[in-house]
């Protein structure tokens, strides 16, 4: 069987040969500018880094269905962005900073579902390009897959933190104020926008649906007892904060930051009620001392980033209440979205 | 807005305070008992963990969908199981161990889909459960979602490995063996036996489909040049490592080993081509230079691995070819499988 002795029994023919499945070609075309060096081009059964010697890891991963967190029609370029940074924004709430993600997609074939054709993903990859040079990233491996139901991507993210200054979502203390980066409800308005439900005069709301701002980079650790983002809604996500602290959180509804969109929208309190229970914001939610505030409003202002402080923990009923600046309760359609 | 003036404003009411979303309950009943210390009792934003010091890290994500990767009807104990199995197979094929995973899942509502029910999943679990323990890991987080497709699945593996360490695919060098481990086809067969369409005495084809065995622990540093596993069909993926390594590799088909039930089932070249080229089979490829065939057949021995040579890398044109015994082609019908 050595190769010598080969072209004289077979023809070295060109169907002999097992071609590159399209599979790889595609992988090859769309996401192999996204590799850094650890995912060895793509083409071997995993990646392979050496951690910074004297880091904690952080790792987390999150899946987005079409049609439960994105629309069928949106911009292709928007679909991988979200996902991405929905992902760094975990990050974010550890207080790490991210350096690689993994992606796997269970597509539609293109005979059923022609929109997603090469300029679809072209566009796609386009978006994730785009986002890890802003973010500092690069992708490390993944796997495509056929399915015949709707999209489904799932992106798992990975980060580094120095040792103990994880932040974690269980160390929120009696008196302590409940702050929120940027501005809630956007993107809970947003997809009403883009369901035709409300208007929206510069795409400012649909564009924070489609596209969140993750917030990397705030020097948190020594500031806030405990952090988490925002993602499927202020009112639940806070009741996650205080519930693992053991403390109740009471928010105080006038004192959420809705964006000038939000506020042109009007609606009164049932549109605030969306806005507090609407997901979709990847937004901070921390817990801070009255004596690291201004550390906060510091740190924050640095990186141009609004913080607020909406509410305060304490011993009552473990959980988040809401209430209206004349101290009543503040009426809640909801809590916040469940997947399941 | 302190605490104390609480109790007098607003009633503490049950309805006052945000319930747990059932997509908690549903993770705490479920997955909380997979999670070990690194999970942070799948409560917070992300895993935080430490590596061990001196070690690289290797990192990879499958994904598998209902209808495409297993059956609807496969018991969901053994859904799971396959799909961490096939990425500890990616972590074999590094020469890695592994220490945890991380899993997404995009599950149709109950209301569509009635038998993703909780027995379901205490089953899908329990076999998460069970193969843990078997291979030493530890669930660090993921996503529950709803979906108006199939069930998707994707897991994210992560191991380690000494330094230089990891095995590649493009390693392979001109004269070297090419050997798998284990015996090819059975899975192949497997979903034909489970789609009715061949017999299968006492379902060991149909359990090779189900629940394949990852090659851990074989210690093929300084053995194998090259390698990686076969999960796409034996010739495609042995054109992989080919390809990778700038060589040709010739496969005997006559070498290439087949189970007792495989053999059992007969039909000669056709069926031997169904092996070849039906994916599933998550053994390991290796490429070894014959100074080291000794060695490798040492290693696999004291794991009772069987492990057998199939062909041989050369100089020829890139890619896999298949020959008979007698030195002519091997007719196949397909390389393997593409996933798009």
């Amino acid at each position: 069987m050595t190769d010598g002795a080969e072209p004289s029994v077979i023809p070295d023919a060109e169907e002999d040969i097992a071609p590159l499945p399209d599979e790889f070609a595609f992988i090859r075309q769309h996401f192999l500018a996204l590799a850094g060096p650890e995912a060895l081009g793509l083409t071997d059964d995993a990646a392979i880094f050496t951690p910074e010697p004297g880091r904690d890891l952080v790792i987390a991963a999150d899946a987005m269905v079409e049609g439960v967190h994105f629309l069928s029609d949106d911009p292709p370029d928007t679909i991988g962005r979200k996902l991405l940074r929905a992902n760094l924004s975990d990050i974010a709430a550890m207080g790490a900073r991210p350096s690689g993600w993994l992606l796997t997609l269970a597509c539609p074939g293109r005979a059923a579902e022609p929109r997603f054709d090469e300029a679809w993903f072209q566009a796609f990859a386009g978006g994730l390009a785009e986002d890890q040079r802003l973010f500092g990233v690069s992708l490390l491996g993944g796997d495509t897959t056929s399915t015949r139901g709707p999209l489904v991507l799932s992106l798992t993210i990975l980060g580094d933190v120095a040792p103990g200054q994880a932040l974690r979502r269980n160390g929120a203390r009696d008196g302590d104020g409940l702050w929120v980066t940027g501005t809630i409800g956007d993107g809970a308005l947003g997809l009403r926008v883009l369901l035709g439900e409300l208007p929206d005069r510069d795409g400012w709301l649909a564009g924070r649906y489609r596209v969140p701002c993750p917030r990397l980079g705030l020097e948190l650790a020594g500031i806030a007892h405990a952090a988490m983002d925002v993602s499927d809604g202020l009112v639940q996500d806070a009741g996650h904060l205080a519930r693992e602290s053991g403390l109740g959180v009471v928010i105080e509804a006038d004192a959420v930051p809705l964006s000038a969109a939000a506020r042109a929208v009007g609606g009164g309190e049932a549109l605030l009620s969306v806005c507090l229970t609407g997901g979709d914001d990847y937004e901070l939610l921390l817990a801070v001392p009255d004596d690291r505030a201004a550390a906060l409003q510091a740190c924050c202002a640095a990186r141009d980033v609004p913080v607020t402080r909406i509410g305060r923990f304490g011993p009552g009923r473990v959980g988040a209440r809401v209430r209206r600046s004349d101290g009543t309760a503040f009426p809640l359609a909801r809590q916040g979205w469940s997947h399941l």
